[in-house]
Formats: C-alpha cells, sequence, structure tokens
C-alpha cells in the first residue's frame, strides 16, 4: 500500500493510491499552522497516514507539500502555512514512521498525476498551471519533471507581466497572480458587485463576504458581473500561457486548481488570448489548453505516484 | 573535418572548427536575400563551404539559420531574411552536396556551443539570451538542448512585459524584445540625442545614423546618455531573466550577441534587477548571468559541433 498526503494550507489530505491512480481510501487533519512546533505538524501528518493504513503495512509515503521544497527533495525552503524552514523533514519522518518518505511540492506533485493518470497522459510535454489563492506551476519534458537546478522551477505567479502593477504579497509589483487568480477573479467581481444581483443576494450585500465559489456559480446562471471577471482571468491566462509557450513551446497546456472549476467560462477566453498573444501562431502548432482531469485530489495522487516510483 | 555555417540577415559565415571549438579558417558570403530563389542562397551556401574545405573531404556540415527551424531540424518553417519556407532543405543540400548535413536554428546552436566549449561548460542547466537587433533565445537543461515540442521553444523576445506597449514587427505589443534589444539601445539614446555632444558628433547630427555601435561606444567613453540607455536596456533584461528563472530556475544565465560587447555596462544594471525581481530571492541561489564567450563566431561554432555529433 502506497500513500499520498497532501499538505495544504488549512488541510492535510492523505489517501491510499492504487497503481492505476485510483483512490482507495482518504483522511483528513487540519493544518496546525505555521506558528506552531513542526511536531505537531508532523503528528498531524502522521495520524492521516495511519487513519489511512488501518493497520495494515505502508510500503511508502508521498508527500506534496505547499511551498519551495529544495532540489534534493528533503527539505521545504519556506512554505507559507508550515512551521518547516529548511530542516531535513524526509529523513525525520523516515525515522519517525520507520517506512520510507519522499516529498515534492504540490504543484510538481498535480503535475505527475497529471501525467500518470490524468490530462497529460498522452503529451510528450506538458506546462501545468494551477489556479486558486495564486498560481502554482510545474514543466515536465519528454515525461520527466523539471524542477530546476534548486528545485525552484514553475512560480509562474511571480512572473512580472505588468509594469508598476498591483502589489503582491511575495513584495514586489505586477506577478501574474494578481490578475489570473482566485483572488483576482474575487477582486473584479467585488469592483462590480453594485451591478449583480445575484452576487448582491448570495453576499448579502457585504462585499468582503464575496468568494471565488460564489462568483463561480453566479457565472454559470448567467451573472455578467461574474462573466466578466471570468473574461478578464481567462484572458489573463491566455496572455501568460502565451509567455510560457514562447519560452517552452509544449506540446499541452493542462489548467487546474478551484478556479478551473469554471470550466469554458475560464478556458473559452484563455484560448482566444493564446491564440491572439503567442508569437508565430500561424507557422505552428498553438498548443491546446485542456483541464486538469484529477480534481482537487491530484496533489495527493501525485505525491502516492512518487511513493510507488521510489521503491519499485 | 567539419564546417558550421551561420547563416544570418546579412551574411553567411562559414568555418572549419576543431574538436575543442578552435575555428581553423573561415569564408563569408552576403546572404542574397529573401525575395531571391532559394538555389542561391543553397549556391553561396555551398561556395562558402567548398572555399573553406578547399579540396579537402568535408564529414559533415551544420547550419546554423536565423528563423524557425521545425522539431525534425530538416525545414525552416519561416525566416525574415531567407527564402526558405517549409521545404525539405537538409535533404536537397545533403543530395547536392553528397555531405551529412544537420541545422539547427542560431541561437539553438549558439547555446551548443557555450555549452560545449563557452561560458556554459561547467552549467547543469543554462538559459541563454541573445541581444542583436532582437532576442534570441535557448534552454539547456541537464546538458541537452530543450528544442521545444515543434522545434519553437527559447522566442523570448516575444514574451509580453507590457500590456499595450510598444508595437513589434511580430504583429503584437509589448514584447520583451522592444525594450531589451539593440533596437531598444538606439531608440533610448536618439530619444536624447540632443543631450549628448558626443552622439550628436558622430552621427553628424543626423538622428537616423545612431548605431548600437555607436552608443557602446559613447558609453565606454562615460556619455550619460548612451551610460542611460545601458540602464534602462539592462534593467529590462533582468525583469526578463527573472521571469525565465521564475519559470526554469536554471543554474546559469548566459548573455550574448552584440549589445552585449558593452559588458558591465549592460550586465551590471541586469544583475541589479534580477536580484530585485527574483521571486523568493532571500530562500534560494540567485543563478549568475554570464557573458557569452565565443562571441559571433558562436552560432558557426555551434554548427560544426552538430555535424560532429551527427556522425560521431
Amino acid at each position: 500500500m502506497f500513500v499520498g498526503v497532501d499538505i495544504g494550507g488549512t488541510k492535510v489530505l492523505a489517501g491510499e493510491v492504487d497503481a492505476h491512480g485510483t483512490v482507495v481510501r482518504t483522511a483528513r487533519r487540519d493544518t496546525p499552522g505555521r506558528r506552531v512546533p513542526a511536531a505537531l505538524v508532523e503528528a498531524a501528518l502522521g495520524e492521516a497516514v495511519r487513519e489511512v493504513a488501518g493497520g495494515r503495512r505502508v510500503e511508502a509515503v508521498g508527500l506534496a507539500a505547499a511551498g519551495f521544497v529544495d532540489v534534493s527533495r528533503t527539505r521545504v525552503l519556506f512554505a507559507p502555512h508550515l512551521p518547516w524552514h529548511g530542516e531535513d523533514v524526509v529523513a525525520r519522518l523516515t525515522a519517525a514512521w520507520n517506512v520510507p518518505v519522499i516529498m515534492d511540492n504540490d504543484a510538481n506533485c498535480t503535475a505527475l498525476a497529471e501525467t500518470a493518470y490524468g490530462a497529460a497522459r498522452e503529451a510528450s510535454s506538458t506546462v501545468l498551471v494551477t489556479l486558486g489563492t495564486g498560481i502554482g506551476g510545474a514543466v515536465v519534458l519528454g515525461g520527466e519533471l523539471w524542477r530546476g537546478a534548486g528545485g525552484m522551477a514553475g512560480e509562474f505567479g511571480h512572473q512580472q507581466v505588468v509594469p508598476g502593477g498591483l502589489p503582491c504579497p511575495c513584495g514586489r509589483t505586477g506577478c501574474w497572480e494578481q490578475y489570473c487568480s482566485g483572488n483576482a477573479l474575487v477582486r473584479h467581481a467585488r469592483a462590480r458587485l453594485g451591478a449583480s444581483a445575484v452576487l448582491n443576494a448570495v453576499t448579502g450585500d457585504d462585499p468582503g463576504a464575496l468568494t471565488g465559489a460564489m462568483v463561480t456559480e453566479a457565472a454559470s446562471q448567467g451573472d455578467p458581473v461574474a462573466l466578466a471577471a471570468f473574461a478578464e482571468v481567462g484572458d489573463w491566462l491566455g496572455v501568460g500561457l502565451a509567455n510560457l509557450v514562447a519560452a517552452l513551446d509544449p506540446a499541452l497546456l493542462v489548467v487546474g486548481g478551484g478556479v478551473s472549476a469554471a470550466g469554458r467560462l475560464l478556458l473559452d477566453p484563455a484560448r482566444a488570448a493564446l491564440a491572439r498573444s503567442l508569437v508565430g501562431a500561424a507557422d505552428r502548432v498553438v498548443p491546446s489548453i485542456a483541464p486538469a482531469a484529477l480534481g482537487p485530489e491530484a496533489g495527493m495522487i501525485g505525491a502516492a505516484w512518487l511513493a510507488r516510483q521510489m521503491v519499485s
């Protein structure tokens, strides 16, 4: 039995995943947070793994961590929601659990899962983008994940797309994820909230209560403010993907993350912007934009896949 | 004997290159142009190769073409200065010359040369940028050139960096090479020509006569207008490189092309902008920016290296 664990900002999701990528059983815990002892986080992970195992022997555990994982894949250099900061987490958990442990960042694990079992199964090369609060990214070339010289490849969300643009929590301005993410979607819709009876009703006239899920639901009902927000975010998605295709020319683009649940409301404007923005579009194959196939469990599935690869 | 041929916008440069990357002898021809029969261009290439060979047997010929070379490396899909448009040039020249021929685009050949013999010899992964009239680019990962699914990787110059920015001959706006290239350097200096006694003198008060070489020479003499033009182009170089590093996290950045002859006048502002613009700079190794080592013959040297690899 192989277990994948997705360690997200708010929750830990552990699951047994079989050789076909099917999730057999799962367990959840809340993520204890960043300003707690690391032992608390590690205990929560251990509990989730044990609950999934239910007393059976675990062959190996894969971890998908939301943060910068170093090139040796043993350390989290920085994570916004975790207390880890450079220590050898993999060695510590391997010793504590007495089972082989492997780790990578969540976007890389998502890309591995989509490549092994999902939307990128047939693609010789893939650039994956996940749109959640921000942007996650990963690069798979010739079937292999390109992790970067220091393990930091795929940080597409912090490419500057607007000089002197919107401030980003990373400390710079004009980062792509300020224009193309769940946060950007909510910002667009909130700015025109007064024009939407649907959104005013679901938020109780409180702009602060607006969420990405509300915008998605309103857009699926044809609300013009919500549709305009998706058109704007989708356009920025296509522009940013065109920049990545100009550099890497992958066979396929895969878009996942919570915002992608809107499907064509997001991807149609993205496809139009990609075709318009890509250099040499008339003399090349413009790559398809495919929706991710494995949903929010993809990170966990990819982590389990890594664990399986490690011992086989 | 292996021969490399760099087919540029204005001239054809052929050269015998030994196994250490040393150029033994060269021959030049003018590039006949785009609106001429392809046979005229191919005859010029053949003459240059024969002159280099001087009657000796040629083992193989490598071609570095300024244009889109397809993924099979046999066809030029589009080139701004050549009459080729999709035909199998490699098969035709192999038959005409009765010698193995291989081709790639000029930036890829430059990257192969710098990796085999030059600035990137020790690097596990490299992003190369050449600044000439526009921007050329190439990606070398784990010692291998990443050419893209369709052979179009490395078109960094047409990444959009300013929404609704300067028009580009490619038909779009705000492309990186409009802000960071020899053309951009000249445009900056020309806009402030009146403030530079040095540049006024060398141009004879004719702004249209200003060239990148004049700006480089004036900057090396400390002319403030020329220095400001390099500071501006260098800053954009660092910003664009930060975007590439965010995506690919290479071990090394190499900058070549005519504009890079200015050395630190260009690279110092680029290094400052890279450190300022790169996500997570405090928690990662910021890659060095190295000047290309092989100069304007790099494309030819890389083409000869390709020829040597093909038959060995």
